[in-house]
């Protein structure tokens, strides 16, 4: 254990938790029992129940933007105390800590995975007899807080390959000349629609086609006048529909997965 | 005050301001201008404004994860400016501070108080003059941050005698033979109704009736199959009634307080 | 660069970007980057989007509580991508970091700008190429790590006059004799009305009036019995409204910016 660099090393916490009750305070505390100096970040803990797919989304968003070794801890975990293996993962980035149902997809894709493990050994568990409906607090929490403090992932339990972990079909969209289809991926609170498609197929100008409506592109809010729709390549880097200072979402009441379509143009 | 364990002192926090305003976090900056290498946690700030007994119950199903040592501070406060006593309490896992309502109840039962006194000590405030209204940040985050600190608890004010402190009634239960009957003390994010009745009371099989519904028992979420009831005992060790991949709280329309009835099975 | 402050040097966030997303985290993620010791601390993400004036009526009752020297990063910015101007501001009580759009009237108006700077040396940016929509990841909050870190103010781009940077009108108040009027200017959590008249215009009693509505002045929540109406100078140091044990919005159906009359008694 390097404590130069533990001392520096975050865990970034990622669950459909809420903030109403303590689940997430519980996982804290347990990592602070641990590893005492560890920082903890929020990413989020209001993803959808159960939506493992837009928490894929949402990590891949995000883990560009954090220190390298950064230990991610995700728990959307529908299928707890059944068959699904608890798994942790490194990549070049730092290390996921999490459920093996897919919920790291979008990093895997960007990051691909170096080494996974089963998290069989209860030696980094909270207890030897975790629940059986809370295992962040019990199982994941825990082995974050000793990834986080030094401890190397192969002791953490059994080898898995990386091409056995159970990975999400990609976000899809498909282009047909200067046609492209997509969809709707994520919604993000101030109602800007994030859509599968990825910014780089996006030169020039392009109208995106929602119902009757014509959206026309821009670079950013202000390229519409205001109450106005306009579509840019966001910060995430994928196609994005808003409007200036106010909801795509309400302006077009669309839904995650609702269909749209782009034309490029001259 | 020894500062190798003061660095490692947490402060966690729970109160019902909700995230909207800046009250948390001026309680925050209060605490790091007293102890500025003090980290504090949110246990939650979401609890119903007032609502003591569901910000005692929070208290008690999250302390045990916690550090040794930690400082719990509880600003769920209808009292404040009145008469009611601002306090801090010694128990085996850390400190509590905040009023003098029964938000400490769940806790102490499991913990008991091994001193407490009435902070009447205007020398561990952020002011001699404190508001009326904020008690947060003018006594409770102060003292909370000079405890955290290494101050002794003597010095913050007054002994009170545990047995003085206020004390909601435990959570109700009845068992007469195989049938128990209860409450729902919690509902969580999920809409998982948290009842009254200890785990300890169930071994083998049981049926929990909520009006003509029969529930059966199970060990998670996934003993049901998808959209249907469950009850099993929840990570908190109560009994939980759940649905997978659902609300039991949409499902049954139970709110806080309605009653439940177990029969136990062979 | 003095590592023996810059340990406990603080950023401080508010922002419009809610909790749902991991627009926060990502920012979080940045200055963890730069500035790995750096501690953050949320004001408040939830102010309604765009609305700058209630950023800065947050702001400016927050501040006051903070450890000199903080670093305040606000982003709340319609204008994000557009004319607007990136600034960082130096005052006593620490560094303000956000767009020129009056999000920092309310902390001026107190604690005035002892010197600016436009942000336009992109070597203290997360990138020389920043997106035009997310100025708060590829701007601000680098800004912010980089100054909690100790790299000077000038060094960040090019100096503005104070008189220059954009400010909000004051909150508007008026007296004649003893009648002041006034109007709501925020609205907390549990409903409590803060309106634009100073505290400290209010000796003796008075009695607001809100259409048919006699409200009685007070000291605290619990000078009117519960579920009565009652007005006080709140915590902020404004004068507020509040129900004992309820909520005054619902109570009187007023909304952020409705009119509201004081008589002074004798």
């Amino acid at each position: 254990m390097d404590h130069s660099t533990s001392n520096f090393t975050l865990v970034a916490l990622l669950s459909d938790f809420g903030n109403a009750d303590t689940y997430v305070g519980v996982m804290k505390g347990v990592i602070a029992r641990i590893s005492p100096t560890t920082q903890t970040v929020d990413l989020t803990h209001a993803i959808p129940p159960q939506n493992v797919a837009l928490a894929s989304f949402q990590l891949g968003s995000t883990w560009p933007y954090f220190p390298e070794g950064t230990v991610y801890l995700a728990v959307v975990d529908p299928g707890v105390g059944g068959q699904r293996r608890a798994i942790a993962i490194q990549v070049a980035a730092g290390l996921l800590v999490g459920p093996d149902n897919g919920v790291f997809s979008q990093v895997l894709r960007q990051s691909p995975a170096i080494a996974a493990v089963h998290l069989t050994n209860p030696q980094y568990w909270r207890t030897a007899q975790p629940s059986t409906t809370f295992h962040g607090r019990d199982i994941f929490a825990p082995v974050a807080a000793y990834l986080a403090s030094g401890v190397p992932l192969r002791a953490m339990g059994d080898p898995i390959a990386p091409a056995d972990l159970v990975c999400l079909p990609p976000p899809e969209w498909h282009q047909d000349g200067p046609r492209i289809s997509g969809a709707i991926q994520a919604i993000d609170h101030f109602g800007n629609l994030i859509t599968t498609v990825p910014g780089n197929l996006l030169n020039g100008n392009w109208v995106v086609q929602v119902g009757d409506q014509q959206i026309p592109s821009g670079t950013t809010y202000g390229s519409a006048s205001p109450g106005s729709l306009v579509s840019f390549v966001g910060s995430h880097s994928w196609l994005e529909i808003a409007v200036n200072s106010g909801s795509a979402q309400q302006a077009l009441g669309l839904r995650l997965g609702d269909a749209i379509q782009i034309v490029l143009q001259d």
